[in-house]
């Protein structure tokens, strides 16, 4: 907070801050978020309502996601496997919780050809007999082939994943949080005992936990969702909850425990060791590319994009300083044998990513689309550094002029460690920014207050921000639960899992709400 | 040829050779590649007309495929991105030819929801201002973003790939080779000359064909396309061609010049360096999922699948002989300690891929399971090959009874060697298949005798396996193509590119259909 305050000493002096990003986050999170997104190359929206382009830049981050967790995956048993796009509408109807949780954003194909519409267009033609839905996630159509794949228990588990793309015609979109089509990862499974289905659905949502503290440094709360906020058709859904700059949580992950509701929908069955037949235990769980958006509000500053060294497109770009003539050849030289150096070293397990720029472009110019695409290290190389056997480093989770000279050998033999250095920090200033925000609450009006800005916002002076995760008792009750999300746009985000460290989660007490005994506190926050 | 004979010489003296796929090649080769998808557990049809099911085992393949690929892409300058699934109406009619070719196969999304249709079933609603066409290809959207994304020649080359589903209407499918869905990479590249363009174009193919050759053993011929088979919208396409073990070709990979034939109907223009305004040059290229369905035809055997080593989800099996209950545990830890003696051995640059089969199943079952699959090797342990600290190994290349004992610790060491060897006499044996099966032809007769076989088919039993790769002088004239295909089902596969070694390539000549002069030969044969 030390930077916002500084921040504010300039305002209050007159004096504005020069920032890459305008407005600041302070100034218009959501703005920002969108600014960062565009000066990051990171993404855009496209010629189709709510679908968005993933740049090269971000599609890079998105590989790395993929990467990860499919090592992730494999490592737990599980295989992947490719299953159509389109769902049959009779399919879909089979599952009557599903199908509501669905109907209203499904995009529809009707017609199977085009044709002269006698006004030098086109028209669709070829109706089918039966419209087909862009599946907006799978289970439908991968149950409907578990129920032909598993005859005994002996083809149990059966542990299964597809990374897609799927289609949910939402009506606000934003890009990366919120699109019409997004990719994703979708898991299937299918157990002989409810325990083993139950044990699938928690090992997953550790893997996310895992994946999301380790990799995008992205620190989040596991835990189970109420009954309002539940996967439609699931028995429990559980999930990880990360909190973005702006105190708002973030639904990064979910993991479905889904009993045997699509199995006896689908006819999932299997002949057990007593050639018994049975209904399968299915279970789903997903991530998309929606952790992106979580990355970038969860670590982007007033310059752009912060990325995390593991997941980031490349750890560090090279700027050669080329415009005196009799030196060019020779930094060029330089900088491409640092290059190779620099490659023969590794950070998790695989060859450091280098960048050289050596774009004809003003320095600063080029320094800046780097910093605001999040690079973890800058490198200027210039006659002098050369002749000093040394590099000029910026860290991009330091401010932008805070450059340091560093012995060439050193800086190749550190790169490893330096790297590590950053990414452990960036998780840590992110956990203390979560932990900052987090609030034992006990009474109503305290927490009315939480949840309410010093001032009302509009949209082009939005209210400042506030609030952040309320840990409450809470008896469960549904109606107090609508209320609230009413009245304050804010929601139970978890019952969280035991064992987290969370402040006062595990003493019994009473619901502030309701005045009903409670067994454990739940966290509540306005959400994206 | 050996093999075919042999089985020939059984047939005639009554006695029918036992083999796991039924009908063998030779009896119904269309549907000896059905049963071989199905044994090999590779894919299957789905509830939805002509989208298929694409199983652990064959995606794996695809995975493998992808990697290698990519890794070839990027090292060639490109970067991944992604876009969006659907393309409106209003965009694909800019491209008159272009939207010709793909109208008759379009699905098309109207409706944006579902809702109740009062009979206790839903019907879609909320119909869309503009229909959007599912991507059959995406030049239409991703040209539109190359037309915002590129300003001045600094912006070019922009170098682009996407790894993607894509859906034609297909009314005739068959799993891998022709489906309504199926998976493919879409390079999409934009130059400021025709000059670079078109060595983009033929790099790409290139790379194709190294790829085709190098990691999935089947030898290609590369060349151009007539216009009556080029990409609807390209001013020239360029292809790799296999021959199948029934003598057709399959198309298995195009890289397309589109001149500005795209440039202009989505206005891509930039900036030269005298600030002009130019079209730019563009060209597409893609491989799909089709390639799994050329490796099973270059490779399987009236047993099965056989998969190169390259591309195998995994390079061997272990299969320990455990139902002797004294020996069970020594038996499976000497198994352990292999696997991982294995997996420290590398091919390819990576670790050895081990599968170990503890199934509780007969052995001759398991053993059949991963020979219909075309895993290279299977490795047997039972207790004597423990004793004499040895394995007794199986090579999918040969037959199935032909198996020897190795030293475990020469096996181990071997490993690599092995499995190069495997990959190189797979090439080997289906270069001989293509060259014993490519033609010279000087006559009409000849190649219209070629290319009739000795008796006419039907669907319970085909025309017996007849010719190949016609190779004649052609003049190009339209109407004698369109004769052939129409009388003989016979095309044009490619104007080879030249220094392919094609036997008489190199050489004017006449052309047997019209007579006319021709400067050099064609490939012509029956295709998928």
């Amino acid at each position: 907070m030390s930077q916002q305050k500084k921040q504010q000493q300039k305002k209050q002096s007159g004096q504005k801050p020069k920032t890459a990003i305008v407005p600041t986050r302070d100034e218009n999170y959501a703005e920002w978020y969108q600014q960062v997104v565009r000066s990051a190359d990171m993404a855009e929206t496209s010629a189709v309502r709510g679908c968005m382009v993933i740049k090269p830049w971000g599609y890079a981050v998105w590989e790395n996601i993929q990467q990860g967790l499919d090592g992730m995956f494999k490592a737990t048993g599980h295989q992947n496997a490719y299953f159509p796009l389109f769902i049959p509408l009779s399919y879909l109807e089979k599952e009557a919780k599903h199908v509501d949780g669905f109907a209203k954003e499904c995009a529809v194909v009707t017609h199977h050809r085009l044709e002269a519409d006698g006004e030098g267009g086109l028209k669709p033609a070829g109706e089918l007999e039966e419209p087909l839905v862009v599946r907006p996630t799978s289970e439908m159509i991968i149950g409907a082939t578990f129920a032909k794949w598993i005859e005994s228990w002996r083809d149990l588990p059966l542990l299964v994943n597809q990374w897609a793309n799927v289609v949910r015609w939402e009506m606000r979109t934003r890009l990366f949080l919120r699109t019409a089509e997004f990719l994703w990862q979708e898991g299937h499974t299918a157990h002989a005992t409810s325990e083993e289905a139950i044990e699938e659905t928690l090992q997953m949502l550790e893997v996310y936990r895992e994946f999301a503290t380790e990799w995008l440094a992205i620190p989040v709360v596991t835990g189970e969702k109420t009954e309002s906020e539940r996967f439609p058709g699931a028995v429990n859904t559980y999930c990880i909850e990360g909190m973005m700059q702006d105190r708002k949580a973030l639904q990064a992950g979910t993991s479905h425990f889904l009993g045997q509701n699509f199995s006896k929908a689908q006819d999932i069955t299997f002949a057990d060791q007593n050639t018994e037949i049975q209904h399968a235990w299915t279970t789903s769980w997903g991530v998309s590319t929606r952790l992106i958006g979580g990355l970038i509000m969860t670590h982007g500053d007033d310059d752009g994009m912060i990325m995390p060294p593991r997941v980031a497109p490349a750890h560090l770009v090279i700027l050669p300083v080329l415009h005196k003539e009799e030196t060019r050849e020779a930094v060029l030289e330089y900088c491409e044998q640092l290059v190779k150096d620099l490659r023969a070293q590794s950070f998790d397990g695989k060859p450091i990513r280098v960048e050289l720029d050596t774009r004809d472009l003003r320095g600063g110019e080029k320094s800046w689309q780097w910093i605001k695409r999040g690079i973890p290290l800058r490198v200027e190389v210039g006659p002098r550094d050369m002749e000093n056997d040394a590099v000029f480093m910026g860290r991009r989770d330091r401010g932008h002029k805070e450059k340091t000279t560093v012995q060439r050998t050193e800086f190749i033999s550190g790169i490893e460690s330096l790297l590590t250095e950053m990414q452990d920090g960036m998780l840590q200033k992110a956990r203390a920014h979560r932990d900052e925000h987090t609030r034992i609450i006990d009474t109503k009006e305290e927490f009315y207050a939480f949840f309410t800005p010093e001032r009302e916002g509009d949209e082009q002076s939005p209210a400042p921000i506030h609030g952040g995760f309320a840990m409450t008792h809470f008896s469960g009750d549904e109606h107090a639960e609508e209320t609230i999300k009413k009245e304050l746009a804010v929601t139970v985000r978890c019952i969280p899992t035991a064992g987290q460290g969370l402040p006062g989660q595990d003493e019994p007490g009473t619901c502030p709400f309701t005045g009903q005994p409670s067994s454990t506190r739940v966290v509540w926050a306005k959400s994206y």
